[in-house]
Protein backbone atom coordinates (compact mmCIF):
# COMPACT_ATOMS: atom_id res chain seq x y z
CA UNK A 1 0.00 0.00 0.00
CA UNK A 2 2.84 2.54 0.97
CA UNK A 3 4.53 1.92 -2.31
CA UNK A 4 2.40 2.75 -5.29
CA UNK A 5 4.12 1.14 -8.60
CA UNK A 6 4.02 2.95 -11.77
CA UNK A 7 5.33 0.75 -14.33
CA UNK A 8 6.95 1.53 -17.28
CA UNK A 9 4.31 2.00 -20.43
CA UNK A 10 3.83 0.04 -23.62
CA UNK A 11 2.88 3.15 -25.37
CA UNK A 12 1.77 6.73 -24.18
CA UNK A 13 2.93 10.09 -22.95
CA UNK A 14 5.03 11.60 -20.53
CA UNK A 15 4.51 15.01 -20.13
CA UNK A 16 7.35 16.30 -17.37
CA UNK A 17 8.44 19.74 -15.52
CA UNK A 18 4.59 20.91 -15.53
CA UNK A 19 4.40 23.92 -13.55
CA UNK A 20 3.55 22.95 -10.02
CA UNK A 21 -0.46 23.21 -9.89
CA UNK A 22 -0.60 22.82 -13.44
CA UNK A 23 -1.17 18.93 -13.38
CA UNK A 24 -5.10 19.36 -13.31
CA UNK A 25 -5.34 21.94 -16.06
CA UNK A 26 -2.94 19.73 -18.00
CA UNK A 27 -5.77 16.70 -17.67
CA UNK A 28 -8.18 19.38 -18.52
CA UNK A 29 -6.57 20.35 -22.07
CA UNK A 30 -5.79 16.53 -22.64
CA UNK A 31 -9.59 15.41 -22.32
CA UNK A 32 -8.84 13.49 -19.31
CA UNK A 33 -11.82 13.60 -16.62
CA UNK A 34 -13.68 11.51 -15.00
CA UNK A 35 -15.07 8.23 -16.29
CA UNK A 36 -14.06 8.41 -19.71
CA UNK A 37 -10.58 7.36 -18.58
CA UNK A 38 -9.86 4.17 -20.24
CA UNK A 39 -6.35 3.54 -20.33
CA UNK A 40 -4.09 3.51 -17.00
CA UNK A 41 -3.03 7.71 -16.21
CA UNK A 42 -0.69 8.75 -13.32
CA UNK A 43 -0.57 12.25 -12.03
CA UNK A 44 2.51 13.68 -10.24
CA UNK A 45 1.81 17.10 -8.12
CA UNK A 46 4.50 19.15 -6.21
CA UNK A 47 7.38 16.63 -6.29
CA UNK A 48 10.81 18.05 -6.15
CA UNK A 49 12.80 19.11 -9.31
CA UNK A 50 16.38 20.01 -10.12
CA UNK A 51 15.21 21.86 -13.24
CA UNK A 52 11.99 23.85 -11.46
CA UNK A 53 11.97 23.67 -7.63
CA UNK A 54 8.89 21.69 -7.67
CA UNK A 55 6.65 20.10 -10.81
CA UNK A 56 4.17 18.22 -11.55
CA UNK A 57 4.19 15.31 -13.87
CA UNK A 58 1.38 13.66 -16.33
CA UNK A 59 1.57 9.89 -18.05
CA UNK A 60 -0.97 8.88 -19.98
CA UNK A 61 -0.96 5.45 -21.17
CA UNK A 62 -2.01 4.94 -25.40
CA UNK A 63 -2.17 8.14 -25.94
CA UNK A 64 -0.17 10.88 -28.17
CA UNK A 65 -0.72 14.75 -28.29
CA UNK A 66 -1.80 16.97 -31.03
CA UNK A 67 -0.18 19.85 -31.37
CA UNK A 68 -2.96 21.90 -30.44
CA UNK A 69 -3.11 20.17 -27.00
CA UNK A 70 0.90 21.00 -27.08
CA UNK A 71 0.73 24.44 -27.56
CA UNK A 72 -2.00 24.60 -24.82
CA UNK A 73 0.49 23.03 -22.30
CA UNK A 74 3.03 25.34 -23.33
CA UNK A 75 0.54 28.48 -22.29
CA UNK A 76 0.53 27.17 -18.77
CA UNK A 77 3.44 25.47 -18.49
CA UNK A 78 6.27 26.72 -20.76
CA UNK A 79 9.00 24.39 -19.63
CA UNK A 80 7.01 21.28 -19.73
CA UNK A 81 9.14 18.26 -21.88
CA UNK A 82 6.71 15.81 -23.88
CA UNK A 83 8.36 12.44 -23.97
CA UNK A 84 6.35 9.87 -26.30
CA UNK A 85 6.92 6.22 -25.75
CA UNK A 86 6.68 3.96 -27.80
CA UNK A 87 7.19 0.04 -27.43
CA UNK A 88 8.61 1.24 -23.66
CA UNK A 89 11.22 3.00 -25.75
CA UNK A 90 11.31 7.25 -25.49
CA UNK A 91 10.60 7.85 -29.20
CA UNK A 92 11.16 11.34 -28.99
CA UNK A 93 11.64 13.98 -26.52
CA UNK A 94 10.83 17.26 -26.96
CA UNK A 95 10.34 20.44 -25.00
CA UNK A 96 6.80 22.48 -25.53
CA UNK A 97 7.09 25.90 -27.66
CA UNK A 98 4.74 28.22 -29.08
CA UNK A 99 5.05 28.83 -32.01
CA UNK A 100 4.85 32.91 -33.47
CA UNK A 101 1.70 33.18 -33.57
CA UNK A 102 -1.17 30.75 -32.04
CA UNK A 103 -4.84 30.41 -33.79
CA UNK A 104 -7.73 28.47 -32.10
CA UNK A 105 -6.18 27.61 -28.53
CA UNK A 106 -7.29 30.82 -26.70
CA UNK A 107 -10.07 33.40 -26.35
CA UNK A 108 -9.22 36.90 -26.62
CA UNK A 109 -9.56 38.94 -22.72
CA UNK A 110 -11.21 42.04 -24.23
CA UNK A 111 -14.89 41.46 -24.36
CA UNK A 112 -15.45 43.74 -27.67
CA UNK A 113 -12.69 42.36 -29.85
CA UNK A 114 -14.40 40.77 -33.32
CA UNK A 115 -13.15 37.37 -32.15
CA UNK A 116 -15.57 37.39 -28.74
CA UNK A 117 -19.10 38.72 -30.89
CA UNK A 118 -20.24 36.05 -32.23
CA UNK A 119 -18.03 36.65 -36.00
CA UNK A 120 -16.94 33.88 -37.89
CA UNK A 121 -13.68 35.13 -36.51
CA UNK A 122 -11.05 32.10 -35.08
CA UNK A 123 -9.09 34.09 -31.91
CA UNK A 124 -5.45 34.24 -33.50
CA UNK A 125 -2.66 35.74 -31.21
CA UNK A 126 1.17 36.82 -32.24
CA UNK A 127 3.56 35.40 -29.16
CA UNK A 128 5.16 38.37 -27.48
CA UNK A 129 7.16 36.32 -25.08
CA UNK A 130 7.40 32.48 -24.83
CA UNK A 131 8.32 31.97 -20.74
CA UNK A 132 5.71 33.60 -19.31
CA UNK A 133 3.59 33.28 -21.83
CA UNK A 134 2.53 36.84 -23.54
CA UNK A 135 0.36 36.84 -26.40
CA UNK A 136 -0.95 40.30 -28.59
CA UNK A 137 -4.19 39.62 -30.21
CA UNK A 138 -3.73 39.87 -34.05
CA UNK A 139 -7.49 41.53 -34.23
CA UNK A 140 -7.90 44.48 -31.53
CA UNK A 141 -3.81 44.20 -30.08
CA UNK A 142 -4.81 43.68 -26.67
CA UNK A 143 -2.26 42.03 -24.40
CA UNK A 144 -3.26 39.01 -23.14
CA UNK A 145 -0.50 37.65 -19.74
CA UNK A 146 -3.18 34.78 -17.95
CA UNK A 147 -3.23 32.71 -20.84
CA UNK A 148 -4.40 29.75 -18.24
CA UNK A 149 -7.61 31.21 -17.71
CA UNK A 150 -8.74 31.82 -21.60
CA UNK A 151 -7.90 28.51 -22.76
CA UNK A 152 -10.51 27.49 -25.40
CA UNK B 1 11.57 9.33 -17.98
CA UNK B 2 9.83 5.91 -18.15
CA UNK B 3 9.49 5.12 -14.87
CA UNK B 4 7.81 7.06 -12.79
CA UNK B 5 9.30 6.73 -9.22
CA UNK B 6 6.72 6.34 -6.34
CA UNK B 7 8.50 6.78 -3.31
CA UNK B 8 6.54 5.02 0.27
CA UNK B 9 5.72 8.52 2.75
CA UNK B 10 6.80 8.93 5.98
CA UNK B 11 3.36 10.36 6.89
CA UNK B 12 0.17 10.50 4.77
CA UNK B 13 -2.58 8.87 3.61
CA UNK B 14 -3.51 6.45 0.54
CA UNK B 15 -6.47 5.82 -0.48
CA UNK B 16 -6.92 3.40 -2.54
CA UNK B 17 -9.88 0.95 -4.60
CA UNK B 18 -11.46 4.67 -5.40
CA UNK B 19 -14.10 3.42 -7.83
CA UNK B 20 -12.14 3.92 -11.37
CA UNK B 21 -13.03 7.24 -12.72
CA UNK B 22 -13.37 9.23 -9.02
CA UNK B 23 -10.18 10.39 -8.12
CA UNK B 24 -10.33 14.06 -9.40
CA UNK B 25 -14.04 14.01 -7.35
CA UNK B 26 -11.85 12.48 -4.56
CA UNK B 27 -8.77 15.39 -4.57
CA UNK B 28 -11.64 17.96 -4.92
CA UNK B 29 -12.94 16.14 -1.69
CA UNK B 30 -10.17 16.49 0.24
CA UNK B 31 -9.57 20.04 -1.22
CA UNK B 32 -5.82 19.25 -3.48
CA UNK B 33 -6.86 22.03 -6.16
CA UNK B 34 -4.21 23.62 -7.99
CA UNK B 35 -1.79 26.07 -6.69
CA UNK B 36 -2.60 25.17 -3.07
CA UNK B 37 -0.56 22.08 -2.92
CA UNK B 38 2.16 22.07 -0.78
CA UNK B 39 2.93 18.59 -0.21
CA UNK B 40 3.54 15.74 -2.89
CA UNK B 41 0.21 14.36 -3.97
CA UNK B 42 0.13 11.09 -6.45
CA UNK B 43 -2.83 9.91 -8.62
CA UNK B 44 -3.19 6.90 -10.53
CA UNK B 45 -6.43 6.45 -12.36
CA UNK B 46 -7.79 3.15 -14.31
CA UNK B 47 -4.87 0.66 -13.15
CA UNK B 48 -6.38 -2.89 -12.66
CA UNK B 49 -7.71 -4.30 -9.59
CA UNK B 50 -8.41 -7.67 -8.46
CA UNK B 51 -11.19 -6.38 -6.19
CA UNK B 52 -12.95 -4.38 -8.52
CA UNK B 53 -11.92 -4.29 -11.78
CA UNK B 54 -10.53 -1.33 -12.16
CA UNK B 55 -9.75 1.19 -9.67
CA UNK B 56 -8.07 4.78 -8.95
CA UNK B 57 -5.51 5.60 -6.15
CA UNK B 58 -4.78 9.05 -4.75
CA UNK B 59 -2.20 9.58 -2.30
CA UNK B 60 -1.19 12.26 -0.05
CA UNK B 61 1.91 13.67 1.74
CA UNK B 62 1.54 15.22 5.29
CA UNK B 63 -2.45 15.13 5.57
CA UNK B 64 -4.78 12.71 7.09
CA UNK B 65 -8.57 13.03 6.03
CA UNK B 66 -11.31 14.06 8.59
CA UNK B 67 -14.78 11.60 9.02
CA UNK B 68 -16.75 14.19 6.80
CA UNK B 69 -14.11 14.09 4.28
CA UNK B 70 -14.09 10.10 4.44
CA UNK B 71 -17.68 9.88 4.57
CA UNK B 72 -17.72 11.66 1.30
CA UNK B 73 -15.65 9.32 -0.19
CA UNK B 74 -18.17 6.48 0.79
CA UNK B 75 -20.50 8.55 -1.22
CA UNK B 76 -18.87 7.91 -4.42
CA UNK B 77 -16.53 4.91 -3.69
CA UNK B 78 -18.31 2.70 -1.51
CA UNK B 79 -15.46 0.26 -1.32
CA UNK B 80 -12.26 2.41 -0.90
CA UNK B 81 -10.30 1.47 1.77
CA UNK B 82 -8.07 4.53 3.95
CA UNK B 83 -4.28 3.68 4.82
CA UNK B 84 -2.93 6.36 7.20
CA UNK B 85 0.77 6.00 7.28
CA UNK B 86 2.68 7.21 9.64
CA UNK B 87 6.96 7.21 10.23
CA UNK B 88 6.41 5.12 7.36
CA UNK B 89 4.38 2.63 8.24
CA UNK B 90 0.50 1.61 8.20
CA UNK B 91 -0.68 3.00 11.88
CA UNK B 92 -4.60 2.64 10.41
CA UNK B 93 -6.22 0.75 7.68
CA UNK B 94 -10.08 0.79 7.47
CA UNK B 95 -12.75 0.90 4.82
CA UNK B 96 -14.58 3.55 4.17
CA UNK B 97 -18.37 2.80 5.90
CA UNK B 98 -21.36 5.75 6.01
CA UNK B 99 -22.66 5.93 9.41
CA UNK B 100 -26.39 4.81 9.46
CA UNK B 101 -26.96 9.08 8.83
CA UNK B 102 -25.01 11.34 7.25
CA UNK B 103 -25.08 15.21 8.56
CA UNK B 104 -24.13 18.37 6.50
CA UNK B 105 -22.40 16.51 3.93
CA UNK B 106 -24.95 15.54 0.98
CA UNK B 107 -27.43 18.63 -0.01
CA UNK B 108 -31.04 17.29 -0.82
CA UNK B 109 -32.41 16.81 -4.29
CA UNK B 110 -36.18 18.28 -3.54
CA UNK B 111 -35.79 22.11 -4.38
CA UNK B 112 -38.73 22.63 -2.14
CA UNK B 113 -37.25 20.19 0.78
CA UNK B 114 -36.78 23.15 3.60
CA UNK B 115 -32.83 22.48 3.90
CA UNK B 116 -33.02 23.74 0.06
CA UNK B 117 -34.95 26.74 1.29
CA UNK B 118 -32.63 29.13 2.97
CA UNK B 119 -33.69 28.18 6.71
CA UNK B 120 -30.63 27.34 9.54
CA UNK B 121 -31.53 23.55 8.90
CA UNK B 122 -28.46 21.22 8.22
CA UNK B 123 -29.50 18.76 5.66
CA UNK B 124 -29.66 15.11 7.27
CA UNK B 125 -30.33 12.13 5.94
CA UNK B 126 -30.50 8.03 6.95
CA UNK B 127 -28.64 5.73 4.77
CA UNK B 128 -31.12 3.50 3.61
CA UNK B 129 -28.68 1.61 1.55
CA UNK B 130 -24.72 2.47 1.26
CA UNK B 131 -23.41 -0.06 -2.15
CA UNK B 132 -24.58 2.25 -3.69
CA UNK B 133 -25.38 4.79 -1.50
CA UNK B 134 -28.96 5.56 -1.40
CA UNK B 135 -29.92 8.29 0.93
CA UNK B 136 -33.15 9.38 2.35
CA UNK B 137 -33.70 13.05 3.75
CA UNK B 138 -35.14 12.84 6.79
CA UNK B 139 -36.96 16.17 6.18
CA UNK B 140 -38.68 15.64 3.33
CA UNK B 141 -38.32 11.66 3.04
CA UNK B 142 -37.18 12.22 -0.44
CA UNK B 143 -34.94 9.31 -1.88
CA UNK B 144 -31.32 10.39 -2.94
CA UNK B 145 -29.55 7.97 -5.48
CA UNK B 146 -26.72 10.05 -7.42
CA UNK B 147 -25.24 11.30 -4.48
CA UNK B 148 -22.03 12.18 -5.92
CA UNK B 149 -23.56 15.13 -7.62
CA UNK B 150 -25.19 16.65 -4.24
CA UNK B 151 -21.47 16.32 -2.19
CA UNK B 152 -21.35 19.78 -0.12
Amino acid sequence: MRDLKITPIRNGTVIDHINPGMALKVLRIIGVGGTNVQSPVSVLMHVPSKKIGFKDVVKVEDRELDPHEVDKIALISPKATINIIRDFNVAEKFKVMLPDTVKGIVRCGNPSCITNLNEPVVPEFSVENRDPPILRCIYCDRILEYTADHII
